[in-house]
């Protein structure tokens, strides 16, 4: 298998990430956030979510945070939206000058039971509010894609059946949406897993962009990611810091981390817009505002090769001649 | 690629797991520790090195640990050794009943200031030595095999040109040890670089066993495990509760956990003697000893499926009938 030799971002952790931290930011803080991604390289962030704030209190300030985020022609900010009084919302966001939400996010979910726990929709329902709104957005002009969310296990459901997720594929391929994600919500699924389903989606909905959406509750998210780019997807979610999973909770959910993502991208010769060194930068900023430290690998052991190379050789020895020759 | 359907593990927790712990644990704890690792079907464990106790405080009661440990036909126990001085150590704490150090694990270091710094040997010094002590293990009866470290990059050196371990690893099978290990001892390799290296490695040495050794520094740990079994590497290192690796230390340096590596193995098919939830228990119980949450994911997010799942199932509805279709 070959991997592409660019990957494009998606940026999920103002919204993906910060919905699922405990201690809720300021709308000002959220913006300086996003400014710093956009700093970093990243030009498609998931910005928001337009859903009841009773439900994702973090997401109440939604409108706040996009009437703060600059009108760039290079600038994708995606607003998700679970039903057409979300979209509506998000749709009001549109300025004059070009900014706002740009992009619609929708969300099918693969298992019934967290559809019906996660946003009160039967699976069949989420889906058929997914089309309805992706023919708006079209409508409208913007850009929309579909998540199908929970793909690879269901907390209450347990496994499930491949054939159902590329069932949904097809039938979401009807929308016509700009790209089909596949999220493994959870965070459960196994690299074999993903070359597997990515590999008979693909062939259900040939003409539609594919993404991937992982999480690394289990540890096997960036090793997921890599099995994703071998089956020859190109698009990958991550969230900087790897945003949204407390260490100490016993379902931590956080996604993918952006830096060690692009650590590993990078290093394997595929590009990204992406800045590493900035990355890490925000992650200590946005770790303090949250009063902790984030499950980001490479923010806290560095890049490598570090910075400080040649000062670490002079102090190791390495450039002196070798003691003694057995 | 084609995984093997089957892996075997070496579980190096005890030593290289926590030699890198801040906390010291009496010789009765890694004792009941390693006796866990047993009952947890684990069969070839790294118990000890025999350095000096002034470099590595925590290995400095080896002889007491091995001493408590069973005799049992089915066991390998490994004992690391940089020096003939270690080797006659290992060497005498073999018993009457079959017990004691049954295998040498030797190290030689693909970056001439690591050696320098890590062992006080050159590289070639540490090749030498190594192949002394396999030639004496040999003739004494004992496995021996040998560990390239630092293969993927050296903390002062940077990059290591894959061209010089590919020739340490030439030079090392004329030794003939019973397998050559190559190890990404500071953790900052990617899948790219781990396929490629053991398809170089491979082909140098056909005729020895290879075995992996990853640490998750920059969490890339597990997606380079997938990888090395990608390229047809059976035999992995791992270390129970990803013990070693301080996570708020600046540079964690955890070897990639067992748990994680077997839930992802075993919902890939893949088979290993382990069972899960008695590693996951394990860790729960040397985390408090530790004083400290370990950062293997599984043992804090908990197996997929879940134990309770039909409970959750009922919680959720998903049993219901769909409350509405569309």
């Amino acid at each position: 298998m070959k991997h592409p030799s660019s990957v494009s971002l998606v940026e999920v952790g103002p919204r993906d990430g910060l919905q699922n931290e405990a201690r809720r930011l300021e709308s000002t803080d959220k913006i300086t956030l996003i400014k710093g991604l956009i700093d970093a390289g990243l030009r498609r962030i998931e910005v928001a979510s337009f859903v009841s704030p009773k439900a994702v209190p973090q997401m109440a300030d939604a409108e706040a945070v996009i009437a703060g985020l600059p009108a760039r022609d290079d600038l994708t900010l995606i607003g998700l939206v679970l039903n057409m009084r979300g979209y509506e919302r998000a749709l009001a966001t549109r300025r004059a000058d070009g900014g706002g939400i740009n992009e619609i996010g929708c969300v099918a979910v693969a298992s019934n039971s967290f559809a019906l726990r996660n946003q009160g929709q039967s699976r069949d329902e989420s889906l058929s509010i997914a089309g309805d709104i992706i023919r708006r957005a079209h409508g409208d002009g913007l850009s929309a894609q579909i998540t199908l969310s929970a793909v690879y296990g269901c907390p209450f459901e347990g496994e499930i059946d491949p054939a159902t997720v590329i069932d949904m594929a097809r039938r979401a391929a009807d929308f016509e949406p700009d790209e089909i994600a596949l999220a493994d919500t959870i965070g459960v699924a196994v690299p074999a897993q993903v070359r597997d389903l990515f590999g008979s989606v693909r062939e259900a909905v040939p003409h539609i962009p594919l993404r991937a959406h992982f999480h690394n509750t289990r540890n096997t998210g960036i090793a997921n990611a890599w099995a994703a780019l071998e089956a020859g997807v190109a698009t990958l979610d991550a969230s900087v810091g790897g945003l949204g999973g407390c260490p100490f909770a016993p379902a931590a959910t956080g996604n993918i981390a952006t830096e060690d993502l692009v650590y590993l991208l990078h290093r394997s010769a595929v590009t990204t817009d992406a800045d590493l060194d900035q990355l890490i930068a925000l992650t200590g900023w946005i770790g303090k505002k949250l009063g902790r430290d984030l499950p980001a690998q490479v923010s806290r052991a560095g890049p490598f090769p570090p910075a400080n190379l040649k000062e670490a050789k002079l102090k190791a020895g390495g450039v002196q001649p070798e003691r003694k020759r057995p």
